[in-house]
């Protein structure tokens, strides 16, 4: 199933929904006891994903709905309990260390590796993305993040998956003069990444990708085309199958030693080409006010934003 | 005024309470209509701040209230907002850095950086921090931490410290191992952070710091003296007036192009002296289960915690 985050009006709280057909059915209307906030769901994840699922197969039976062109989405978590970020496409990691003139690290092959990010700043589909004030680089990252659904310490990686609730498409928008400046002081990128993060249109449950699964003893793997867009012109593509660190792995690397929660959001670090970074400003320029950004991922949908002022 | 949270029993939700000669008076019941979660409290800060002083003033008239000996102490915010952690103290950063063969790099003059760091691990006062299983070298750090009362973006440097709430003393607990290896990777620490933060033992408001304010245009200094003891013996000895950086500049910093909340917890980074990585392990071992670590900051109190296996 799919779920959003939605409202009908400009302004006002998210309600949690379920995308079925074309249009967004309200869940707390729907399903007696169940809350309109996608956080106390996930909270009781266990309770809920039965009669969500009901919900998302059955024929409409008069819920309140709306048509899916008529709601405006926010990220589906709108306000995640954490943010982890990874960086677990070798890929990126290669080439983007070679564009600031770093060699790879070998400790990048020993553990999957990832910094906390601000939580407080995640945008939805169609939202508009401010370019920082400061920042003459702007640049996108194709990723896909996976939202907690089951709290959990010291998970290990062969039980991981079943702490997913589900996936998205997730940008994580970087600026990378200010990134640059800061990273050379050894704490990671901050400022150069707090301004926004979208995740969407939707969460994925994981049933719904489990026809293309390549199950192992490092977690899941699904062969995914991922694919960037700037302004209709594709600029990146890859696969989540060539991802080096399963998301179990990333799973049982955050959760040790220290608990995860429901509606944590853990992403994947970007695909291999999947920023401007990567594919240097002679293949494009960093990103501008009026740019409009596209990210797609094969049975996650299409997440897209545009730059504004 | 100095404001906890508390609970009576092992379990269950926390408390806000004011200390007040050694009794905590909780909150929701002494004052018509205030919120028992400081969450609630500070997102309306301007509204409570005004009765949360008369209450803090004013003889004890029956309100419900406990000896501070027989409450349980929890973070004074004990699931902030975000987290963000400044590197702020010179000296902490020569050292810290000199320790691990690195120069001082010229960009930390440039600008005051920070990281992310977990918002759901903090711990009050006499809580105890379990031992990362992966860690060898555990080791404390002895900083100052804001909480931010009210949201704003963009907030100029001469205005910033009215968004301050209060302070509290803050321990960043760091695995001194895991932190350098996956700082190779270049994200800055997280798995050497993330197990655990304190903070405590109250959030004490600017007010009570007044009278010993030195006032500057890039915000207020205050002359606080700050000591670490691990088991009685003292290690760490500095003052908040040699930071480089005021919370006014770190709050400033922080929320260029990027909104600020209430409950938002900015920490300034580590004094002088203030953690066994600088001081050698020739002078102090790496900390072990049993061992007592007591933060003392003339005005905010002291934070002790005890490490356990």
């Amino acid at each position: 199933m799919k779920i959003v985050s939605y409202r009908t009006a400009e302004q006002g709280p998210w309600r949690a929904g379920i995308l079925r057909r074309e249009r967004v059915v309200d869940i707390a209307s729907a399903i007696e006891g169940a809350s309109a906030d996608i956080q106390e769901l996930l909270d009781q994840w266990e309770r809920w994903q039965e009669p969500l699922q009901q919900l998302s197969a059955r024929e409409a039976d008069g819920e309140e709905s709306y048509p899916l062109a008529e709601v405006t989405l926010g990220s589906p978590v709108p306000r995640p309990r954490s943010f982890r970020d990874f960086y677990a496409f070798e890929a990126h990691v290669k080439t983007a260390r070679a564009r600031r003139g770093l060699p790879m690290v070998p400790e990048w092959y020993h553990f999957p590796v990832f910094y906390f990010s601000n939580p407080a700043a995640f945008l939805g589909h169609k939202a508009s993305v401010k370019k920082p004030k400061a920042a003459q680089w702007l640049d996108y990252e194709l990723e896909i993040a996976c939202i907690i659904g089951r709290e959990g310490v010291d998970i290990p990686v062969e039980q991981a998956d079943a702490y997913i609730a589900g996936y998205c498409i997730l940008n994580d928008w970087s600026a990378r003069d200010l990134q640059r400046e800061e990273v050379k002081v050894g704490l990671g990128p901050a400022k150069g990444k707090d301004f926004a993060t979208s995740m969407g249109p939707w969460m994925v449950t994981p049933d719904e990708l489990a026809d293309i699964e390549i199950p192992g003893a490092e977690g899941a793997r699904y062969p995914l085309a991922m694919v960037a867009r700037v302004n209709g012109i594709e600029l990146s593509r890859g696969s989540l199958q060539d991802i080096h660190y399963t998301f179990a792995q990333m799973i049982a690397r955050a959760s040790a030693d220290c608990p995860l929660y429901p509606g944590d959001v853990i992403g994947s670090g970007t695909v291999g080409t999947g920023c401007i970074l990567e594919l240097g400003t002679e293949r494009h320029r960093w990103l501008e006010p009026g740019d409009v950004v596209e990210l797609e991922v094969e049975r996650l949908g299409v997440l897209q934003n545009i730059i504004s002022e």
